[in-house]
């Protein structure tokens, strides 16, 4: 591993990283990804620990995910799922968290569809003066931040794969397409983007593009200065993939049908859905990402998905472990 | 570990525990709260062993207390759970069993809805002369020992922490207060503490108090001898506080309500609920106690709950994985 | 381990196995059983490996089984349960498939409702030129070959504990009783049994029997030639049981009733289930197998069930984990 300072105890949320904490994980998750080309794909960094993955929204994904990265650094995992817990006899999840701290876990893995649980949870134990940390594993339409971190990964690893740094992506061209509103993927992804340097332009259909960032809107800021500019919002996808090095699609909820956000599938997948016509807008050698699960034929058409020329959505997964197992090494090697 | 004689092959009931075997219990406990202490969490004890979690009734923190004290003795981990399993198609629970049997499970550990069903697995496999041991995680009303074991660990190693004892607990008062009815742990805590020495006087609306015990009434046993009593039911809540040195909570099903045991959620907690104001007729030092999961505000106030003055909630869940470790080591390493 | 050499890559199907595959399976099995027999029964074979069971239906025997075997050959699992999963958010079975095979899954063992869908992830696999290995856990009503293989090996042990081989079966009789339409034990039992050399005769209601096998009804091949035939069909039990070695009784999923498939359960049971009189008309040291889980009184007496002298039920279980071992060891040992 690397010798990094490392002093952030919990990973809550991408907004106030710094340089040196992105290239930290970066270089970090280099080193696993090198470990899990190994034979023996194990280190025993955790040994002892317990990695409670605290799934109050149910994911396979994502748990699997982090279940795989705690296992290859040999700490003992405990699952919980909302659908077979004491949620429904009532207890309040800052108590259910109580419990497995209590219970001696180390490191609470926490998803949840409410905003803002990560962070009340390790609030609660820093006012408790316990070690244990704290990793959002997606809140709400808040943050999603290793989900951030494994696309930043990804993407550097790309451009220089001995040595990922933020830097690399200085001046990159990255179009984020789709569901940009209800996006916990977005909202990290533009911290970390913007944070290496990247220009950032966000695609989507009015309904799902927040007002939040209406001041970045590409189209309507031509009096204003905007040399230092980095975040740009657009409510058509050509000007978003016009010479783009990166393009990040967005899963679609299907439940936005129903609220009436979204015309039709069909309609979507026309206008915002991710094609190798369309593509010929970017850079020659662009690149396609995508958090998962896919909609094939939705968010991007099915043939570029498998394609491995553009798309990249496979390495992302791969990523992921090596992302997590950097992360649960960093807030956890320092633990007892 | 200390040098124990132990004999009892399942953990199925506490009526006839004795206190040689209560020692036994609370002073392996506190070895292995020493080694859960310490930077490695986990000893060889239970390796290669598998501990099967045949939880028929849903439970997420007895599981997991479980399922992490068999993996902090090294031991390989099983999770039934009934949602997902065979029992939707028709087989009966002893198949069940004896299928977890053939797969070379050591210890069974058995959580299910009906009173008995751990004693007739761990006679199924007695007869069928095999070593598994069965261990009872809950049936039913009727018991639940190594909860009552947790809470006597947490009360005697508040006491005397480097040696706990039953023998500490004599002449105690201790408060057992709400369900008694339904509450598998009040029948586990009140043979566990009255084979202690303690005094336990247990309070309770009339319709939650079993019938069963109405020879011990309080306000009705003047006139026979009670010099060697120490079993007490009251139907209000202040003779059972008053000098309690520790009180003893239970949950309350809120399905209690649909039956019309009870009248409000609101009423139950102004004569049962346990406050700050109510443990001013306690001794001064007076502990809390309960089982969890809590709600809040009914059982116990909500401020009460979270000082550690007088709370021992989460002493009792960190109590609860020492216990099981010292009773998963105690039935499962003479096996093999 | 017996030095075999093995070029199986995928275990989908038991209809091409040789019969030098069937003896490798067979002896490295044996040396599993003869492992669970020691103190220790880890095996550090696949230390660092990943085997992800994705269950896309519910099963809670074979999954455990293969959980408990993956275990003891030190490997790391991941439970993936369709009820839970990204399934319900629209990915196709492939791309989560691919998904996991992305996380760094080395064997991946699937059930799934459908049959063929196992043969389409290993083919998907195989097109990516990646080294991952598929094992077929039961697909619709096509084949569960560890089912057959674990049901070969609970004969062939019983023959010659020390040295399991096809040859063994070789002019035995065997008869397979019960739902043959839609069963896939009885389909990968068919394959692994002829191909032993015992002859196998199938016997159920019409409506159970497959219309695929009618040229093989024994009552209606008596003009052709038939010197090399090893399967036949009976429409009643008897002529099946007659000088019978070996009874398989097979699970009679109860919605069959609701399609009017069948009479009544009793009256199924008094034709086709199989009680201690009606093996009277096998040979004198008959044994009786079953799949599990057991209608009681339904495919078989209940007494009979639990006679050690004829059923070899709980010993199918127990060789369920040593063969499971020996196909993920036969496969997922050469890996990395």
């Amino acid at each position: 591993m690397p010798s990094t300072t490392w002093n952030r105890h919990h990973i809550l949320s991408l907004t106030d990283f710094s340089p040196v904490e992105y290239d930290a994980v970066l270089q970090t998750a280099a080193s696993f990804q090198e470990v899990l080309s190994r034979r023996t794909k194990k280190v025993p960094t955790l040994q002892g620990q317990v990695v409670a993955n605290l799934f109050f929204e149910p994911s396979t994904r994502t748990r699997s995910s982090f279940e795989i990265a705690a296992k290859r650094l040999s700490a003992d995992t405990l699952n919980f799922a909302a659908a077979t817990s004491s949620m429904t006899k009532g207890e309040t999840i800052l108590d259910t968290a109580k419990t497995y701290l209590a219970m001696g876990t180390d490191i609470m893995v926490i998803r949840h569809r409410e905003a803002g649980v990560p962070n009340a949870i390790a609030q609660e134990m820093d006012r408790l003066g316990v070690k244990v940390s704290v990793l959002n594993a997606g809140d709400g339409q808040h943050e999603h931040p290793s989900q951030g971190l494994l696309d930043l990964f990804t993407i550097c690893t790309l451009i220089d794969p001995t040595n990922p740094r933020i830097e690399l992506l200085k001046g990159k061209k990255i179009a984020i397409v789709g569901d940009i509103l209800h996006s916990r993927v977005a909202r990290s992804n533009i911290s970390s983007l913007t944070a290496s340097g990247a220009e950032v332009h966000l695609a989507a259909p009015p309904t799902l593009l927040p007002k939040l960032f209406a001041e970045y809107f590409a189209e309507e800021t031509t009096q204003e200065s905007i040399s230092n500019r980095q975040l740009f919002l657009h409510w058509q996808l050509e000007p978003a993939l016009r010479d783009a090095d990166f393009v990040m699609t967005l899963r679609l909820q299907k439940e936005r049908m129903t609220a009436h956000l979204l015309p039709s599938l069909r309609e979507y997948h026309q206008l915002f859905g991710i094609t190798r016509e369309k593509l010929r807008l970017c850079k020659p050698n662009v690149k396609v990402l995508h958090p998962g699960p896919v909609n094939r034929g939705v968010e991007i058409s099915s043939d570029l998905m498998d394609d491995p020329e553009f798309s990249l959505i496979q390495a992302q997964v791969t990523s992921g472990v090596a992302v997590r197992m950097a992360l649960l090494y960093l807030i956890g090697s320092g633990k007892v």
